[in-house]
């Protein structure tokens, strides 16, 4: 189940504001209400203020949602409120993109502080 | 025909706020004047205030449209209304996408509430 | 030759603003100089005030200019003016999109009023 | 040699301000260094202000760059200041998109003027 | 291993201020941890205040990462340094975009001054 | 419900032997188990010996599947037969592609004689 | 209305066997059924024997369609016997695409002689 | 674990011979020397002779393997196995297609029977 | 002007037989009646008997061609016939692909010698 | 430098013939005369008898090539016969794909054995 204390951290290689984006287009969750699996993609976006998340860390905490009967909205929030508690970072998008289920594709976007502006336009 | 009776809702997962997209590829209609059938898709954004809309329930809610004569205008802002009755949201977008008659492909965008700052420049 | 008489009505189905695309990908007129054909497509957009332009009338209309010699630049501002006479819109953009001539390729975009909020960043 | 005489205009048909986009895909010039040709994308896009380009003196003006040694740098900014010249117009970007040396491809910009909120976004 | 002196120059072929833009497809590095390569491209964008960056320069200077054990972090921030050292520009901003490590591909973005306002909303 | 009366043809314009496609892509009917709308194109390929079927009776013909709980296959081999039995065509290939249920999509190809050599390969 | 006359040819340059494929994506025809246009594109592949056709007077050829009320099957014979009777190929395809009509695109194959060895599997 | 028992059949609609492919793109297994999940897709291509494999119960079967330890290799053939022995098709065909690990994606197709003619040259 | 000499080889590194392909999207020649330049690409295959060509000779090779004034049907035949002499290869195809002149794009395919049978079917 | 003695087999799974793919798209060699690095993908096909290659193993023989001097066709028929040598296959198919220089991009093709019935045609 969601665990994160998988997530670790090292420390930012600059003082200079800079972007991260990590894409994991290989997440799976369960559907709480049918049990089916759900598959879809994770996308991170993060303006890092002290760490940085360590890249096979945050895999492990992705996959510890593997068989996790979980909406799509709780795992878009619960994963901002995870990465914003471990990261502390100045700004944070967590997009979840849905392959869809009974045709309908679904897309979960939530972030924490404001849009920095060399992101802004992208 | 049209039943927003169909409509269910769940309470939003998080207070903070984040965004919702639904996109149902798989949408048919008639056209009132030809009786010929439409085909489009329907892209439902919104920010959800208090609840979100149960996916299968909106799935069924876009199947009562199937055998209905409408236009594309009419449709749009049939569901914008409906929706925004049912949800309550700070923020919501409606586009509708029409494969086209006579070579003219149509999309319809009807809206409700100011753009989020975080879907500017999307 | 272009007609705007052509062009008919039907009053908006909402008092609510909301934006209206129809792409014609089959558009075609003569150039004045060569009497070769040139091909292209239309894009209309617009936000309605009080009255929606008829689907099927657009495309006789668009069909008026088939035989037309006429410039590029021509058929751009001709096509914004004859639409906004008619349809007296909020706003109002009309782009032209030709498969090109001696290897080169054009795009006219000719606009009538303020971009709504709702159409930015698109 | 790049020839800016070839370049002629003809008086714009609308006084209401509307933009053009000329992209010409079949451009070559010659590197000054190596003596190997280069291949690129020429992008001119305007908002007249009196007069326009006409389109075949624009593709023969191009054609005056074929066998002359030039950096990207110069044929942009080259090209740029000649329209200029040549248009007087509102707004002009110009920008050349060429395929590579040695495996880095590079895209140059050169502009005139602010750009007008109708191009802004897009 | 990363060596800056092989960055040359030239002097900027215009005082009207342009924007440049760089994209490697092709570099490689070496993972610090795993030993294993690492494969992705660097996109460099400026806007040059008095020299321009050679281009053969830049291959080589790429090249010297090539048996480099180095983080994706570490690699986009050293590049924007060295860059603004050599060319003092009045914009730079330098993406990495990663083919990824176990199913995670990652793009990093670092910047220098403020985005020029032809360059905002691309 | 699927009616093969609304079929019509017209005499072949050439006795040289030649090859007809038509796609349709809005094509739509009931999954008679869950009674949900299934959604796919339909691709009809033949070589005619003495008639070709017209192609607005061919679009009625598929609109009368629309409210129809039929299997895929059913679909295909229905379509199949009479289509044979209609147009006695030398050779017949009847292939329906469908968006899928539960993730999973689906083509299932019909034919009737032997593929003509012009055909092969493609 | 078509006119083969248009159609003229020059002396093949090699007597080693090749092949020529020449592809029209801008073709025009009227319906002569409804009146509207129909739009699609014109492949024409041969192996010549002994001549081969002049492109500018293909191209007129093609013109000479623009306000004919024909059906697409009849544009295909037409065409592949008036370029037969015209080149006397070893072989030749003619293969009309269409973008459709009422959500349904179709392609008319017409052939002469048998496919070459290097053509096969293409 | 994998369970063959979990394949349902319907007795096939037609006794003249067609072809069926289901394309599941959501399938994930596991690792069985690192215990990461494997992703890809599992496209299975048959000619039935008497039974048809039903579209759920495919699904269901499928899922059986999403925590088990298993080799693509093995994955594939077994598969196959389970299939030909529910089937016993004329021809099938069972080609599984991963995402890939360590930059190297992988293809593994198991075949039983002869391909059929109407199958070749696809 | 087009300079065979300019061609140069190496011995084939393997007695085993295998094919080459060598693709150069950067072509330009001059078309003989107009005097405007033509673009396109130049494909070669071939399966070497006892020498390979060089790469960097074939790029002269074809830079010679960039000022002469030839027809597509000469270049394809000129370059088949050169490196036949040249190469004495088992088997050989030049393909010239041109973007097109009046909305025409042309395709010439010459050979030498027959398809080997790995490269059938591709 | 290469080193075949990297490469490990395991039995395979299945005495039924079956196809094996495995594509790496992050390959990088030298070149033996600019000492430039070269970078393309490397796709191994082929029909098992007695083992099949380990992944990782395959991985680390294609770095073993990483800061080698050696020509495109020198790779594909040196992995060719590492290959044959180690697996015994019944058809092996080895294609490298070269991202190019001065804009000339390749594709060797080296082979072992007759190409099996089920992969024709692909």
């Amino acid at each position: 189940m969601p665990d994160s204390n998988l997530l670790e951290t090292f420390e930012t290689p600059s003082e200079t504001p800079f972007l991260i984006e990590h894409v994991n287009e290989e997440f799976t969750s369960v559907c709480p209400v049918t049990g089916h699996p759900d598959f879809g993609s994770i996308t991170l976006r993060y303006q890092p203020s002290k760490v940085c998340v360590e890249l096979k860390s945050l895999k492990l905490y992705h996959q510890s949602f593997r068989n996790e009967g979980i909406f799509y909205e709780a795992v878009t929030n619960t994963m901002r409120d995870d990465l914003v508690a471990c990261l502390q970072p100045t700004w944070l998008q967590l997009v979840t993109n849905w392959k869809g289920r009974g045709g309908i594709r679904s897309t979960i976007t939530a972030s924490h502080g404001d849009v920095p502006q060399s992101w802004q336009g992208k």
